[in-house]
């Protein structure tokens, strides 16, 4: 760590951490912050074609893993912890592009990557094409705590999760309908592309549509005052010849440092990746003392002047938070030890 | 781009690009500077080690890449094209750890990753774990021209290879008997260690010891102005797993951008994926204005600090150079247009 990071850190925590200069030695210190922020992914999602069913049910599985994360961090568990937590309870959920419903390869398989960063060491993890293990995300926390490595792939990937005594599912467990349905709608749009043809109409229903980017994520920040944050996906629909995204990217898609701030983003991933989106945040920060909030909005800005669209989560140590997104939509929620909290779907406008 | 990026870049470069304000009309404009730097790995390279006869094979083989490379750029062709030309040629060589004399994994096979960068554009393209593309960073470059994406892995990379009509060579293609013996070197020092017993005596020969962090790559600056940088690696002796290092990871061993810089990094790459290390020496040069010495310094110190080494070499459009490193030796040159020039080996101590 630099010298003038640590100062920077000891200056803008000292407001929330650390009784101010002067106050009489028996009160009380103000308690630490600590909360998390969740995402579900962010894409086209329009409230006029989302049913008031499927909203309940998206905000339902939201509070569910917003709830698991906070808890943890209320009881005074690790960042880390929390982030597990709600990210395996998003994995688990059709609804998301994540672990169980995650979207389908042209191969008709699922391939699955994730990655998560501890802020308080900035020991990482990742893994990408895997296709036999029910939550990613707990792969690339073994990858960070039991292996030398930060990223594993493929098979290669696999043989390290059965070391470890991973259980092993079928591919089928992570497919539905939804998806494999979605799989046919992309092949019949790729097809009538390459005719020539109008596709607008070919991905009209809501689920489709937001599945585009349906990454998810959680950034924590726990009372011993370490971030974390991970993100795990399904990738893109139809996707084809091993590519990986920016989800597993140190860097693109995950990235978490103390000194700074966590992130979690979910976007077109070839972007993300270019634009290093979550580590530009976080040098904003560290190097411009940028906010939160101008660092991911400047950020973004950068992936759209490249053409590209998603969305961001971030915390740092006071437990000041920024959600930001330039698509229409994105799935996300948040809980601070101050008591605000929300679960949102839609954009302002 | 921010438009202070923009005017950050007109600032810096002004001196080096531009005719001073004042100068009369028909002055010719101070041609623009060009030049190349490459590295062939960093690490543990004691001059006392070294015979006078491999040291002549290093030294020919890194003047004939970096010759290829600065040709190209003198006649008036792209970074880009002169990054290509130098890689290759170290990827064809056995001395080196890309292509060619790739080191082994713990199966016996070479699994080549590769990635480049377009510092005009921002395109990036990268593939990890190929086993029978001739030159990684020749697909690494149609992954970026040619696909939707910026990251290929595996067979399915390869897939892609196919369909853009890449030679396959046989992975014996890669497999040398220096790298063989260090496989077998690597596994009794593995097995020694799990006994508990010394293994310092396991790596004594320099090629071996050489190779532990013998990555290639080039950054470019070309006339018209526009950055590029390359890189390419057969990863660690004995890796496993489907381990991937920073070399095919955009913003940890490869980045560039117009308004900054190109950067290809050697090392650790568990440590450099860790702290981003390409991207965070540009983000030094884009938020603080820093110099590329200074920058490239502190990312360094930034892996040191979690225990990693490694070097890097970096260019910007002024035609400014860095290559530290903080390992004994990196194999490195440049050649600028200005007449400056090197090949170099051990390190300065």
């Amino acid at each position: 760590m630099q010298p003038h990071l640590r100062l920077k850190f000891i200056s803008l925590a000292a407001a929330a951490l650390l009784p101010a200069a002067g106050q009489a030695a028996e009160t009380p210190a103000a308690p630490r912050p600590y909360g998390l922020v969740i995402h579900g992914g962010a894409g086209v999602i329009e409230r006029k074609t989302m049913t008031a069913a499927l909203e309940a049910e998206y905000r339902a599985k939201l509070t569910e893993a917003r709830g698991a994360g906070y808890a943890i961090l209320a009881r005074g568990g690790t960042a880390l912890d929390a982030v597990i937590a709600a990210v395996k309870i998003l994995e688990d959920s059709p609804l998301f592009n994540a672990g169980k419903g995650a979207v389908l390869t042209a191969d008709g398989t699922c391939e699955l990557d994730a990655s998560i960063m501890d802020g308080r060491t900035q020991a990482a993890g990742a893994i990408a094409g895997v296709r036999h293990i029910k939550n990613p995300i707990t792969l690339a926390r073994a990858v960070m705590e039991k292996s030398a490595h930060v990223m594993l792939t493929g098979d290669g990937a696999e043989k390290f999760a059965k070391q470890q005594g991973f259980e092993f599912v079928p591919n089928d467990y992570f497919q539905t309908d939804a998806r494999r349905q979605q799989l046919e709608t992309a092949r019949e749009r790729a097809k009538q592309k390459a005719l020539g043809r109008p596709t607008s109409s070919l991905e009209a229903d809501p689920f489709s549509r937001t599945a585009r980017y349906g990454t998810v994520g959680c950034v924590a920040l726990d009372q011993a005052g370490n971030l974390a944050a991970g993100t795990s996906t399904g990738g893109m629909t139809n996707k084809q010849f091993g590519r990986v995204g920016d989800a597993p990217i140190i860097g693109a898609g995950t990235y978490a440092h103390n000194a700074t701030c966590a992130v979690s983003a979910t976007g077109w991933g070839e972007y993300f990746i270019r634009v290093g989106v979550a580590r530009d945040i976080a040098a904003q920060v560290e190097y411009q003392g940028a906010t939160l909030a101008d660092a991911a909005s400047a950020t973004l800005a950068k992936v759209a002047a490249l053409g590209g669209d998603g969305g961001v989560i971030c915390i740092d140590r006071a437990g000041r938070i920024a959600l930001p997104f330039n698509t229409a939509g994105m799935y996300r929620g948040y809980q601070l030890s101050t008591g605000a909290a929300a679960i949102e779907i839609f954009g302002a406008n």
